[in-house]
C-alpha cells in the first residue's frame, strides 16, 4: 500500500508508489523515463520480495531492455513506460509460464495471451509473472500478505494482489473463476475488478472453468483500473466520471451474512449508513429463492469443467497435481455427468435473467468482498462464497478498500453492476470512494 | 466413403475401410494388429492424398511407432490400435499445429489438447493433422471433396470430413463454432456430430468464439461416433440402442428453407414421409419469432469474440491474416461494443430457454444439414445458416447421410436434440438410419 502521508509533496513520492496514469503522464511530459520507473520498481521488488514472495519470475533484463526501447521510440499508447505484473496462469512467450504447478516448470508458451499483447501494445512493460495458486485453484504459492506476512494475501491471484499492494507495480493482471481477484484484492487493500463475463478475451489463459473464467485486474486507483479495462476490452477509453447524482445502492448482506466477521459486518453497515447520509438511496436487497441454488450450480459446472480441462495433466503427470485438487474438485467433477452439468447450466441461465430483478431500481449492489480480513497462515486463500454468486451470474464486480482497518488489516466493499454496465459501475464506485474517504 | 458392395465378404474388406469398433474388436481377438491397420491407412493416404489433400501433416513414423508399442503392450482401451485424424486447430505436442495459418508454420504446442489425450489414452493413434480453414473460420485449405475433387469438402473441418469419407481413417476430430462439422460431414457423406455445448473440454483447441466453440466428431458409423463421444466426455460408454418405439420427430424447414436446393428439399420431404410411413410421429415445426434473431445474435457474439481472441496474431502478424477474415468478421467484431455483445448474449439465453418449447412433444428435430450438395470450387466452404441456429442454442446435433444422392453427391439430414440429450439423439438417429436404409 502506498502510504498517503508520504504523497503530500510530489517530489517525495517514489516512482514505484505512483499510479499508472501519473507515471504515463510523467513519461509523456519528459519528467521521468520508462527506465527510471522500471528500475525503481525492480529496486522495490529486490527490497521486499524476500518477505512478500509475490513473483514466480522477474524479468529484470527484459523489462530494462523494453524500457530502453520505449524511451528511444515514439509514444506507443496510454501505458507508455508503465510496468505491470502478469499472473502466472497467463501465457507469456518470452518468459516461463508455470501455472503454479511443477508440471510446467520452465514451460514457455508459443505466444502471449491476448491480455498481455493488449497491454504491451499500449506501451506497458511486463515486469514478470506473479504467483498463482496451482492452476488458479486452491493450493497457494509462497506469497504472503504484504500488510502482515503471517497472513495470506488471498488467492488465486495472490502475487498480483500482493505486488500491487506492496507498490512493486501499479497494475497487475489476475483471473477469476470464483473469487480469485476480488478476494485477494480485498485482503491486500487494493482495487480488484472482475469484468462482465466474456467481454475481455481469455485466449492464452490456462482454462480452469471456461463458463466462468475471466481476466481480473488489480490496481491502486479506479482510474488505472478503468484504463486497463478499456485497453483489454479493445474499447475506446472511458475515463471514470463522478456521477451527477448519488447512486441508488442495493445493500445485499447475501445468504452468507452469518459467516461475515462481526467487526467487518459492523464496518459494512457503517459504510452503508455513511453513503445514505451523503444522499445515496440505500435500500436493503434480499435475494429471491431462485438464487439460493446458484453457488451449488456454480460448483457443479466448475467441477465438471475443471476435471475435464485437466485431462492431459491428469494423464501425463497426475502425481504432480496436488491432493487438494485431485481428491477435491477433480474427483467431484469426474463423478458428475452430462445431465448434472446441463441442469446446472440451465439453472444459471434462468438465474441470470432473474438477476435483472435484483437490481430493480438500484444502480448497483453493495455486498461483502469476503468474510473478513485475511486469515492468518499461508495454507489457505480464504473462502469464496462472497464472490461465487456474482461470478456465476456473469455480473461485473469491483472491490474498493474501505477507509478503516481491523487489526491493521484492510477490507473492501464489493460493488456489483448489471451485466454490461461495467463503466457505470466504475462511476458509481467513484462516488462511493469519495463519499467514504471524506465521510 | 466405404463402398458397401465390397463389404459383403469380410475378408474382402480392406482394413482402412472398416469402422473403428470393428478394428478394435479384431485387434482384441488377435485377427489383426495396430501396425497392420496403421500401415493400411497410411497406404490409402499415399494413394489418395495427391487428389484429396486432407492432411496438413502425416506422422508416418510416429504412428507406426505408436502402433508397434500398442501391439507390444496390454489393451489400453476401446480404441486400442485405431488410427484417427486431428483437425489442425487442435494442439498436438509431438507434431506441428498450424491452425490453418502461415503465422503458425511449424509451431509445436507444449501439450496435447484434452481431446487428443482422451483418445490416445483409449488406445487411439494420431495419424496426423487434418486440413482446417484458417483458424477454423472461412479461408479454405487445399482439400477437395473425395467424391468429386472439383467440389469443396465443406469447412472448416475440411480435412477431417474428407479423410473419413475417403477411408483414410475411421474417425477424426473436428470443431464447430457455426457449421464447421455438420456442413462438411453432409457434403462428404459421413456422420458429423456436434455435442451439447460445454460437455466436451476444448482445452488445447485454438479458440475462435468461446461462447460457441465445441469439439466435433466425424465418423462413418453411429456406433463409432458414440464411442468417441463418451471417451471425449469422460463418461461411461453408452452404446447406441435401437429405441423400442418410433421417435417423435419435429420436421423443421427452418426460416432458410427458400435457400435449400429444390432437389434436396424434395429429398428431405421424401425422407420425412418415409419416416412417418414407418411409424414415426412426424409433425411440422415452425420456429417461434423469438428465434428469428438467433443467427444475428450468434454473429454479434462470435464476431466480437473472434476479433478479440486474435489480438496477438493481429498485433504481431496482421499481414498474414487473410483479407476475408481481417476485413470481414474481425473488422465487424472490433466495431462492436460491450453493449452489443451483452444484448446478444442475453437474447441467446432467452432463446435457449425457449428452445425447450420447440421440442414440445418431439424427441428430436429433423432439419436440413446444409443448403444442398457441396458447391463446385474450392474457394468457398458453403453457407452456414443451417447449423448456426442450433449451434447458438447450444443444442447437440448430428448429420447422417441420406440414402440417395444428387449428381452423385451425398447429403445429410440434420437431427437436433434437447440440450444434454445427446445419447437419446443417437438412439433416435439409429431408428431413422435403419428406417431410411430399408425404406
Amino acid at each position: 500500500m502506498t502510504d498517503t502521508k508520504t504523497r503530500t509533496g510530489a517530489g517525495a513520492t517514489p516512482l514505484h508508489q505512483m499510479d499508472a496514469l501519473r507515471l504515463a503522464d510523467m513519461v509523456e511530459r519528459g519528467e521521468t523515463t520508462a527506465l527510471a520507473i522500471v528500475s525503481d520498481c525492480l529496486d522495490r521488488i529486490s527490497e521486499r520480495e524476500g518477505t512478500v514472495h509475490a513473483w514466480s519470475w522477474v524479468d529484470r533484463a527484459g523489462a530494462l531492455a523494453a524500457a530502453r526501447a520505449l524511451d528511444a521510440g515514439p509514444r506507443r499508447g496510454p501505458l507508455h513506460g508503465v510496468p505491470f505484473g502478469v499472473k502466472d496462469v497467463i501465457d507469456t512467450a518470452d518468459m516461463p509460464t508455470a501455472y503454479g504447478s511443477p508440471i510446467y516448470d520452465g514451460y514457455r508458451p508459443g505466444i502471449d495471451a491476448t491480455a498481455v499483447t493488449a497491454l504491451r501494445r499500449a506501451g506497458g512493460i511486463v515486469l514478470g509473472k506473479t504467483v498463482t495458486a496451482e492452476f488458479a485453484h486452491r493450493l497457494p504459492g509462497p506469497t504472503s500478505n504484504p500488510l502482515d506476512p503471517s497472513r495470506t494475501p488471498g488467492g488465486s491471484s495472490s502475487g498480483s494482489a500482493a505486488a500491487v499492494a506492496d507498490a512493486m507495480v501499479p497494475l497487475a493482471l489476475g483471473t477469476q473463476t470464483t473469487a480469485s481477484t476480488i478476494r485477494p484484492a480485498s485482503y491486500c487493500g487494493v482495487i480488484g475488478y472482475r469484468p462482465t463475463f466474456g467481454v475481455i478475451s481469455c485466449a492464452g489463459v490456462k482454462p480452469n472453468s471456461p463458463s466462468f473464467d475471466t481476466i481480473g485486474i488489480v490496481a491502486r486507483s479506479l482510474d488505472d483500473c478503468a484504463l486497463m479495462r478499456d485497453i483489454l476490452m479493445e474499447a475506446a477509453p472511458h475515463a471514470v466520471r463522478m456521477p451527477d447524482t448519488a447512486p441508488r445502492i442495493g445493500f445485499c448482506r447475501t445468504p452468507f451474512w452469518s459467516a461475515v466477521s462481526p467487526d467487518y459486518a459492523a464496518m459494512l453497515e457503517r459504510a452503508a449508513g455513511a453513503l445514505s447520509a451523503r444522499g445515496a438511496k440505500v435500500r436493503e436487497v434480499t435475494l429471491d429463492p431462485i438464487f439460493s441454488g446458484v453457488p451449488k450450480s456454480h460448483r457443479v459446472v466448475s467441477s465438471y469443467e475443471l476435471a475435464r480441462v485437466m485431462a492431459t495433466e491428469r494423464a501425463l503427470h497426475g502425481e504432480l497435481i496436488s491432493a487438494v485438487m485431485r481428491e477435491g474438485k477433480i474427483a467431484e467433477g469426474l463423478a458428475l455427468g452430462m445431465t448434472d452439468y446441463v441442469q446446472a447450466q440451465e439453472h444459471l441461465e434462468v438465474a441470470r435473467q432473474a438477476s435483472r430483478e435484483i437490481f430493480g431500481g438500484h444502480d448497483i449492489i453493495a455486498a461483502p468482498s469476503a468474510a473478513g480480513i485475511a486469515p492468518i497462515g499461508l495454507t489457505t486463500t480464504g473462502t469464496a462464497e462472497f464472490s461465487a454468486i456474482w461470478t456465476a451470474l456473469h455480473l461485473p464486480s469491483l472491490t474498493i478498500p474501505l477507509p478503516d482497518r481491523i487489526d491493521g488489516m484492510p477490507l473492501g466493499i464489493q460493488l456489483i453492476g448489471r451485466r454490461g454496465s461495467d463503466r457505470q459501475l466504475f462511476d458509481a464506485a467513484r462516488w462511493i470512494e469519495r463519499c467514504l474517504a471524506t465521510g
